[in-house]
């Protein structure tokens, strides 16, 4: 560390589960907390944390008429014009507690309470022009009314002014009261928020400093993507992750486009840092976009998947039911070398990519990790020379098995794994 | 004319006044009538008849706090969500009268009266949720929220569904009611409406069979630009003009660059149909922008402007201030064999143009029009065949002047003339 | 007319055979004849006249290698660098004589000859360094090695100076010598010949002047599209005809998107300027290319394309082998009434036009034309009031089969027809 | 090092002499060996050891006709097609010896010999069809005709082809022959080589294998820029060094705008690859231009670029003709400080930056380097806290002047220093 990085919060890629590819704008208090409960249960023990409800919590109709969001919705704010849990969904929201039960409730179990946010101050704030904490000015003052989301029409955009400082610090402390412990602040990373911004860099350090200004540590979580790299400087000095695509879903194409992504952000994956991959579409997913299904995703893709993200180190961040979750999914969530991959492997770097495979690799107690992808559309051997790799190998094991590599597979230190279609390996050098 | 076109309420360029240029977003009911007034006296007889309010009537505080425009500034509206006039600056408009009065003390002048709006419906109608007349739903459920204007927060967009054209049809029954015989319809027609549209036709469409359903003739007119020329079929079925630049001023990059842009549009200059120049910034302007100032065109640079307006049968809307017109201005605005060209003349035509000059003709009772152009920066020959032309070329006459051009310019049927730099010269050939 | 079009060597849009479609980059001196020897026989009589060698002709490997273009082939020159007929394709151009004797033979049955070349000089002539008649400087004074056209290697762009025009000058006299009517120039009227350049203005007015220069009426015909709206005025300024799209092939795609061009390019088509639908890619082709067939386009499709084409006035000219003509293709070319629009009408104006459906009008003799096209997936009744015209109705003839339409679909002016999918009807109104 | 770089050829930023800013394309082997000899006297020592020659030097006539380059020059070239050098301008290169006598002087000074060359394959090899060495085919079949620099008509592309490869590896070959230490490849790094190419990846790549194929190590140098920061990872895999902006000079809206750069580049800085901000324009340059002068920048603003240039690890090339190099250049170009932080500072970090400053951070040791920039137009207070950094400061010393700073500029670990506008301030926090 050159200096002394106020993000550092997480040291570690973030891991939980987020209601969003299952719930929708839809979640609910029991739902919640009946996640959490199975993390508590199944997948604490593996590192997992964080407990995050996504969009639309303060709008009590979310997910009626058939829409993911209503136009002129009809949101929960308080006197200062923020948003509070729509009770009808969060019943101990009432009388004004906020999240502050819920955020209790998983803190008893040992986990960590997230939330979502829409850039901005609603649009209803503005029309009833409330006050704004510790100034003299209102809503309208604050807002600007030029600076609204393309897709989802609650907020407007805050100013860049002491004033607009002051609203983002109001929702933080409110937050912080709450004892939330992760943010993701949507509609503000993507490459094209206004017609010439590449992303909203003012709003995004805005609400870093209100961060700072509550007092509380919360991780930082920006999102959509495609984040862009020219602003990577910023998106490190003012958050712990950023999303590197646009919403990811569970789609081979959307999967073998993420390789060429982290081949991009890979020098920035540092403490505190994390280029985001996107919530993991695994087990059961789609209910509240009325599309209940299980994942799309063949087994192989999904142990690509997860082998992408923990070598990587993306933040990891479930999206599926954990009620719902079989034997297999549990699986990919709780393999100890790949979590250990994820959370404790240094500098991951990309060896080699082509249209038809790529090689990773990462670093861990002196050893390695090697991840080796099939990206074709039919079973492959794919072949890497470790005397490439600056280190004497000494031992071979298979990551998801834990059993070390048969010698057939390893010649004059060149290995060559038959690797399914879209299917991946991860390896353990020692 | 292959088919009968709907809109053929004029068939010559309209011609008249625009308070815009002069006033900005503040002009009072005194200004309109008084401007309308010296019309009525110095100008009509020569074929001067609109005068059009533009921009922010409804808003009563135009002009305060040092800007055009006031972010969620309180319009005045009536009970359906229409603006009215504000009763500060229009006190006729008091008690629901709208601009009833003014329209008719115009007419009675024997002037036409003219309205600017703002496409859509106002955000504040939609905070109060009006109830739109002839349906079952309210201004909730014809506003679209993402469709807002990137330069004025005043309106959202209105959607094209059959309740969004009740809307339309309410305000344009408004209108008619009131006497209105023109209509600027402002953030519309330029090229990048929304990011993916080139233009918007939906609302333009709307707004075409509002006028039809009112049952009044009202001239169209679509602002600003500039428009797209793949467009120009759409434009030519629904507007009588739209502009083909964005906003003119007085500066000479602005009228050289026309050139170009009727260079472009010169085929779809017809009866009913007329690419538009914008307004005549000449005489006393910038006043309501806080830049009161005689026009900035050199005298040189006024007659090219109008030469080149006239000739390309550009709409012709004044925009100083009336009331302050010397004698140099008046005399552009009353020349007869420019007024002529403009309103009879037949076929806009370029001949030439380069970076240094331009020549135009038109067809005028078998005879033509031909206008030279130095778009140099220094006094410059302009030479121009007439054997070119397709006619016997038997007397040439200074339109200007209205005197025979010396034979001296003219050999061989070849005509030269000294034209100083950035002037004109516009000849009529028998 | 109000000026005297130096262009207007064509009135009507020129009508004929181009040998593209069906035999790409290959075709031969036989091939070309007995072409010519069809049309003078079944098709001359209803206009039909050019008969045009296209691309490649002075490549002797031409189509050898599998491919269309060769990379740096070896072109037939003469010493001053201009290309001249391979005399293996073309035996009689043996001893220089270059197209002189073929052109001879068709103009002896009553048609016209004409040539494809690419803009630009040979970069063999360029190696060479061959002299530039009438100058005193070579080959590499006038080639412009930066501008290289993009698909095809045998050209440099010549540059737009004095020599410059000597070298288009030495061509096209060479070509007049020949007796050539009609030359088609490649690879100049797309929209982004260079990266910052619309189209090649600068070389299409060398070669109009260069065809001035010759002393022989030629007509010139620019390639490919699509050609740039903006730039309509120098194309007709310089040219007669001009690609609208890219290459037109027999997929109903294409033909779709056709309808939108000639939305775009209606106001442009007079005497002497015809927008160009490109050629009519019917009966046998792609023999050259390895892919012979019958066209791919069904009969409603094939009577689609002919009333588009007929009623906006595009040059007419047949892709197909001309030998292989079966009846139906035939009649195709045949229609009277068809030619009659294509060559006779006037002001080809579109009525309406959205995603299912297409109207079109042109007028003649003081009648009208109406083409009414179904551009839906499946049947569909198409209506039309004739009311909308500015004409009264006493006749209405099927132009197709010469034929009055039965009065059970017309209702107090509003014709309705059912259309197959993707089919359309041309009327006509007297 | 997770992996062996193949490019490990140079640990640290290559520093030298280039012949372009002071000899364009003109330079000959007197100027060369010249300035070979200043630097083993004057520079050597310091850590300067590569000598560059630049563009054109197969090109006899070169530098004549008052342009940088002729179209269709006449290279010299060998029977294999490759470039050798002019021997009117480099005698020794008489009868084939190429740049082996140059090379070994250059050698017996201790020093280093680079050259430049444009990708691809003389034009003239192309046009004589030269074999191409280790294969049976020739240029021709190796050539890519559309594949052309857009400033220098020299060249085609060579295809990424086996045979392709061979070309490369032929002229790769006779470089290593000649003893050539450094190689700097032209029209390769730009952001848009072909309209859909980011930048010649696959010619690269071929230069890679070129380069290892012929068994000498030579730094790889990518030209022109702004390389794209996507293609990361590609330059990281194949060169040595890429320009990270267009070609850099003399003028203070360059230098600024290299800081956006920086800040872009900073983590992909490591041994043996080096994001190069171009040649240093200073002393004597622009002779071989037609425009000789000494630099325009302030002595400020040459301060600001060594000190930019040194703590971002930068290459260093000098540009100035160094047998005129007056002492302050001597002095920029020899200070120990700034040079041990060009070549042993670690982790170059950019710590803040807007339109009015920079401060930018590295290692070193334990300790840390600290630049200060005030890129402002107006002498300005730049201030820093020390507590920011990760390290106790016991000792601050000035880096250009050796001395410690003096401690009425910091309090309380916060630096205070006025700095001249666009000048800059180097310390050594210890």
């Amino acid at each position: 560390m050159l200096f002394k990085n106020k993000n550092l919060v997480v040291l570690k890629p973030p891991m939980g589960w987020n209601s969003w590819d299952c719930f929708a704008a839809n979640v609910t208090e029991v739902e919640l907390l009946e996640n959490a409960k199975v993390m508590e249960e199944k997948l604490k023990k593996f590192g997992w944390e964080y407990v995050v409800c996504d969009i639309q919590w303060s709008e009590p109709l979310a997910g009626t008429e058939n829409v993911t969001y209503r136009d002129f919705a009809d949101l929960t704010i308080d006197e200062y014009g923020r948003q509070m849990p729509a009770v009808n969904r969060f019943p101990s929201a009432a009388d004004g507690k906020g999240f502050k039960d819920i955020a209790d409730k998983i803190h008893a179990m040992g986990l960590k309470f997230g939330i979502h946010i829409m850039r901005g101050i609603p649009r209803k704030a503005v029309e009833l022009n409330c006050p704004v904490i510790g100034t003299d000015v209102r809503a309208r003052d604050v807002a600007d009314p030029f600076s609204i989301c393309q897709w989802n029409g609650d907020m407007y955009g805050v100013k860049d002014t002491p004033e607009g400082q002051k609203y983002y610090d109001s929702i933080f402390a409110l937050y912080a009261s709450w004892g939330v412990d992760f943010v993701k602040v949507d509609d503000i990373a993507h490459e094209h928020l206004y017609p010439d911004h590449p992303y909203g860099e003012a709003e995004v350090h805005m609400i870093r400093k209100a961060i700072d200004n509550s007092g509380r540590d919360m991780v930082l979580s920006l999102s959509p993507g495609p984040a862009v790299i020219e602003k990577a400087w910023q998106m490190e000095r003012d958050a712990n992750m950023w999303r590197i695509t646009d919403d990811f879903w569970d789609d081979w194409k959307l999967l073998k486009a993420m390789f060429e992504r982290c081949e991009v952000w890979q020098k920035h994956v540092s403490p505190g840092c994390f280029p985001d991959c996107d919530m993991l579409p695994l087990g059961r997913i789609g209910t509240g976009f009325r599309a209940g299904r299980d994942t799309n995703f063949t087994r192989d893709e999904q142990k690509t998947l997860m082998t992408l993200w923990c070598i990587f180190k993306s933040p990891l961040m479930m999206g599926g039911d954990l009620r719902e979750l079989d034997e297999f999914t549990l699986g990919l969530l709780t393999n100890e070398n790949l979590i250990r991959a994820n959370q404790e492997g240094a500098h991951p770097t990309e060896l080699a990519r082509d249209d038809d495979h790529a090689v990773w690799t990462s670093e861990i107690d002196g050893g390695r990790y090697l991840a080796l992808f099939n990206l074709s559309d039919s079973e492959k051997e794919i072949t890497f020379d470790t005397s490439e790799l600056d280190m004497q190998v000494n031992k071979i094991t298979d990551a998801w098995t834990n059993k070390e590599i048969n010698q057939a597979n390893i010649n004059n230190g060149v290995i060559k794994i038959e690797i399914p279609a879209h299917g991946a390996e991860m390896i353990v050098l020692q």
